[in-house]
């Protein structure tokens, strides 16, 4: 068995009985297995979340013929629902600024296959010779520095090079513009934010430098959704390292690239592999 | 909803396609909702593994009808099964020695029902005076000291107290005496031990002793089903934690209490909660 | 050389050319050995801070000597120091509300020699019956109830007791109550708190469901010392776990217990063997 | 006050009251001022050993002039030692393998100036074709692909390399290779290897299966000194991942690339900040 002939269903619903034995028999049915499975009931808001990796046991069956079959049990349960080839590459555009630690750990996890994903643009409010030292591997790469006036024309442009490129994923690889509320909005569930602080602790600007000021013992980072609260989307991965007194924020900094860079690639993982569920202002993570 | 409304089945089997259909559809048939459902296939051995909570959805079916009704799928699928209330207390047997951090922490987690277990017997190989200061609140203790000439008429009275006393479980909370092959056999998956060391390092005799003599940096524990090979049984879960050059072996006892009581206190809470399933020299545990 | 030989000086100063050199000088001229050496300098407020572990080679000198001895040498860099036996005991006094994991906890590591201290009194706003499963060995209970209307009383009471118990540190192991400012002021440096959040995030009450409703990925808590601002004084210590979005609050209050026992016994171990010294906001804790 | 003007001064010895007193009071004397010091004395082994960083007060001295200056302290106490300027870079000889994740990552932390090193030589047993992707920034590649017949030949030119660049360090990056027992005794103290198990657990080839064959709840890496028994050169860093059953051998593949290029880049930083002092079979590392 290939993963090219894997599949990765997801689906979120209002729960009700039955939800389970209807798609697993319709799996077995259409002559498919399932080799992993994952389910979420969430008692506060009802909601009904489900993640199946499953495989075709005899060939037949196209990826198309297994959607329109879907189809029928998602609508009796009104599901919110995707079914993908599994280790499909989704298209990636990523965002970065002065800081390239995330940018070139995502670009190396890429190459030898760990992120299943094409990069089909680097966009930066530097130039170019910034990130010389880096090999973008036929990444097209596109110099969009922002002012306060010309913030809303680059927005444009962004949203634009996202259309053209058909990137189904944006990634702030530390990427210090704040995006406007217009933008978050669009990019609802596709675009994921690290942040270099344990979040809710230390929001907005210099969150080491808070946290140095602060005096706590551990440092973290937290990788989220974009939407149009600051520092507030729904949260994928966190991590956090111990520091000390002796630690300036300086070391801060530079602890906080590793788990900034760990965090990040984590939580692109996840939600490549299909793993991520948003409910509500939270997420649900199948590991 | 109560929890006294709600079961967990485990089960386990060769894979096979149709497993979770059947299974989910049988629950959908006799008005039960699945509210958790965890699976794992291991494609080395062919095993399947599961592990469903769910809960009645109309008063109706008992226990033991659900048990009935099931046993039609279990034979299908050649399954070995467990269908349970969820939360029902299990009686559980402690063995201790000389060091009762252990014990203490389980007791105390049962008092604040963190743990779903009565305690039906304490057995040490030190008399009662040694814990002079515990509060057994109720649980019999039982006096089995152990010398090389008595062990095997102390086995036989500790075996016939875990029959008499019907207990399902059996934790070596730091008991520092081995077990006999023809006991481990016996007790095989109802019988779980705290070892002092990061398995499979330092196996054997004052393993925070070599820790300390090799230099590691990190020291753990190991909680793990027993079985005839020494140190070598099923590992439920593992933990560490950071020490430094300047930690004497004292302190590395010290440090590990709490690396103990921790590990052995999740492996038992996994294991009540029917959550641990034996695949082979391994085990399979939903989180 | 047994423990008793043995003396922990610790002190704080402005920095500045020669401290390290009169103090080594100093204990080496009155027949003392260096164990164990930490120094931090704080480059932003210029602050020096020094812990030493030293015994004497020779019998000769007494502990009423090298204070006396030393006298000079902290006069001439203006130093705020402590010198004690290492291992002296010393006089603490818990307070506890309902939940008594962290009580029981301090109290086991009281009795197995783990911390160094002498319980002088344990202070509740619940009666004795509350902790009816808890063996006090010896330590006097006082019931304290506090309304609104008697808080003033009740704390002048309290403030009574620590006064004429001697106490030298107040621990509040999950003590609900807030102390007034005057109080929280007279014990500055000397009066421990365990919060059950990773601070500065979740401050306030019930920072599990804060955590639970933000859908954060690790929940942590923070043992600081008591001052006037609530949830703001200098912490010691903090620790965190992972959880998941299918843990409940109830869930993240079970592992909560685990992280604030092990996060709160650490701090009080850390200041009874004089390895916390306040820089301001912060401290310094030597490991 | 730079860098440039501060110094490291690490040394070891017979343990003996007035070591202290003697290098603070030499280093006070010349003008000197102490930022930070640690300080360890092995009880068992009866050594000592110590790390003071420093800076000169007004300009004065230079570091010839301390080194002299110190040598009588030195020589009083038969100390081994050295004494640096901070942040001197260190010239360093990388040997890798296949995979190149470790040798990436110290490129990169060299390139944003984490680790103070220049990188002399970069050394493989797989030809310049296979990390074409990476840019070796200027450091001379070269190729010695080794084969029985030929391992005693490479080996001697890999030792004419290193005496010819005047390599300080050697980092066995994933290197796929067991060096010779001279060529490991002849490297004593500067030759850094990672090994892609948490030692002493799963010595040997292919830990990664190993670990997932007897079903450990973490896998973790281990940088350690190299020395002439394999496997059991002194731990300089270790650290771990929490893994699951569902883990296959080439997730453990995965997740450990990110602890090995963790752990040895934190130990070859540490090794460059002369943090690190071998104490027999162990290590001595000052945070």
């Amino acid at each position: 068995m290939s993963v090219a002939d894997s599949y990765i269903l997801k689906l979120s619903c209002r729960n009700q009985p039955g939800i389970v034995a209807a798609v697993s028999t319709y799996l077995f049915q259409v002559g498919c297995n399932i080799l992993d499975a994952n389910q979420y009931d969430d008692n506060e808001s009802g909601g009904f979340f489900m993640r199946l990796a499953f495989n075709r046991v005899s060939g037949g069956v196209s990826l198309e013929a297994l959607r329109a079959g879907f189809e029928s049990v998602a609508q009796r349960f009104d599901m919110h629902w995707t079914l993908r080839g599994r280790g499909e590459r989704r298209k990636v555009l990523i965002l970065v600024s002065k800081f390239d630690h995330c940018l070139v750990d995502l670009l190396y996890r890429r190459r030898i296959g760990e992120l299943p994903m094409d990069v089909v643009a680097i966009v930066a409010n530097h130039p170019r010779e910034t990130y010389a030292h880096i090999e973008f591997e036929g990444a097209p790469f596109h110099y969009l520095p922002v002012t306060p006036e010309t913030k809303a024309q680059q927005e444009a442009a962004l949203l634009q090079l996202i259309q053209s490129t058909g990137a189904e994923l944006v990634i702030l690889a530390r990427y210090m513009q704040i995006l406007s509320d217009e933008l978050s909005t669009r990019l609802v569930g596709a675009c994921i934010n690290i942040h270099h602080s344990f979040l809710p602790g230390f929001k907005g600007a210099k969150p080491y430098h808070q946290a140095h000021q602060r005096g706590v013992k551990l440092i973290g980072a937290t990788a989220h959704y974009v939407n149009a609260d600051l520092d507030e989307g729904p949260i994928i991965e966190q991590d956090v390292e111990r520091i000390s007194h002796g630690d300036t924020p300086e070391e801060l900094v530079r602890k906080g690239r590793d788990i900034e860079r760990r965090v990040l690639s984590r939580a692109v993982r996840y939600h490549l592999d299909d793993r991520v569920l948003v409910n509500g202002k939270r997420t649900v993570v199948f590991p």
